[in-house]
């Protein structure tokens, strides 16, 4: 486990992968949601709507977990983990609009439920390289 | 949030893919792991050794959450949450060679720490279908 992001497994936080996040209800159970993110080198961010489940567990309890695997070497996997720092609002959509552009989408419109959009900002505190076991699938099995 | 595995999502069971489980530490965090596994229209099972840390959070806190995203399409994505029944030996590396077959790796050896392998044997207990968002990498990004 360390606090430093490895060169060689920056590329996962920089290219537009989708991660699982992982977070704990206030009764201990672990909940998992696939989500579109952004980093700025410190913090990862992602966009959630206030009513969805996923936010109340940060809530209670901000421990999360993230895992991002290299969609063109599913071997190659990076989890990180933290805390949540704070929740930003996004009244205008603007975090979710460059979510959009990030991942291909420019035109993407804006949600009906931008009102509740909310930005979570998580930080980064520990960064695990894992290799995963491979799957007959996998494009560049090991 | 169900209790019957749709029969539309059955194949990210049958098929040999790699999920992410995860579980709760008994400090509360959450961490993942990716990890093979086997499916008897019950129960999910998974190769583990003993001194691995995954397996001291799930004796602490039987709970967890297990995800598999569909290799060819990755916005179909399935979610399963239930406990630890129990924990099997697997003092032969039986169970290891069967992951083997499945996963293509017919002639995997039986891993070194064999006398330490363990079977997780997690009750399905809840199915949660999901949509996840696409990358622009995404084969067949909707």
């Amino acid at each position: 486990m360390i606090h430093t992001l490895p060169d060689e497994y920056r590329d996962l936080l920089e290219r537009p992968l989708i991660g699982i996040l992982a977070t704990v209800s206030p009764d201990g159970r672990p909940s998992l949601q696939p989500m579109r993110f952004t980093w700025d080198g410190a913090h990862i961010r992602m966009s959630q709507t206030i009513p969805r489940r996923k936010f109340v567990p940060l809530q209670a309890n901000p421990n999360y977990s993230f895992i991002i695997t290299d969609s063109d070497n599913p071997a190659r996997v990076l989890e990180i983990t933290g805390w949540l720092v704070t929740v930003g609002g996004d009244p205008e959509g603007d975090f979710y609009r460059e979510l959009g552009r990030r991942y291909g989408n420019p035109d993407e419109p804006v949600p009906a439920d931008v009102d509740d959009r909310v930005v979570l900002i998580l930080d980064a505190q520990h960064f695990i390289p894992k290799t995963a076991p491979t799957a007959p699938s996998a494009t560049h099995a090991s």
